[in-house]
């Protein structure tokens, strides 16, 4: 059936990219329909940046892209999930994920403890 | 060390919900700063509505509650990932994940196809 898609004010909606071999979540990021077609069109996964407000196809700086498997839409159409296989890493900081850190409640505080090591070194990634 | 999480301008970030047994991702919502404080007191994965503009803990309803294995924060502090043992299902039609439906991009449409089997009956668990 013809799928509804329920965009946000900004026309956006929330894509969580998982690893289709580890089914690691890897990172949460936004697209918009014309992100979303060129992923289901090119087989790599598209976003779209609120910062940059901008179209990007992740690895187009680092080449660790990601060959989109498998899109999936949750019941309500407003979340996307790629299904993807993700060269090198898909974090700027190294990490495979971008999940890295475990977070613990700790009286009035809550913190971040790094529980996962890095798989790539941004300096010889990034320019 | 200390965290600084992102929340948006309604004081909210996006959290994905994991089946810690199975590595499923099994919905995405929203969570203000007491939901996730709340979630790491209780064990007990706790949300906030953005159409009810209210606070709940998953499965009040259900019974369909989510055990919360571990919390995980991403690399810019915007997003948060539940890892939870999940009692029955997590979608309201259903089915074990919201993300039930694969997405094919077909000419000019996208379309939406079932590819999974509903675990629980709705009617029989939502008033």
């Amino acid at each position: 059936m013809t799928l509804d898609l329920e965009f946000d004010d900004d026309g956006l909606l929330t894509v969580v990219a998982q690893d289709a071999d580890t089914d690691e979540v890897l990172m949460v990021a936004h697209a918009d329909r014309a992100a979303i077609e060129r992923t289901l069109e090119t087989g790599r996964a598209h976003y779209y940046s609120r910062s940059r407000d901008e179209h990007w196809q992740k690895g187009e700086t680092s080449g660790h892209v990601q060959d989109v498997r498998e899109v999936r839409v949750d019941c309500d159409g407003d979340a996307v999930l790629y299904r993807v296989a993700q060269t090198g890493g898909a974090c700027h900081t190294g990490h495979r994920s971008c999940f890295y850190r475990r977070v613990d409640g700790d009286d009035d505080a809550m913190t971040a403890t790094v529980v996962e090591e890095p798989v790539f070194d941004p300096d010889e990634v990034y320019d």
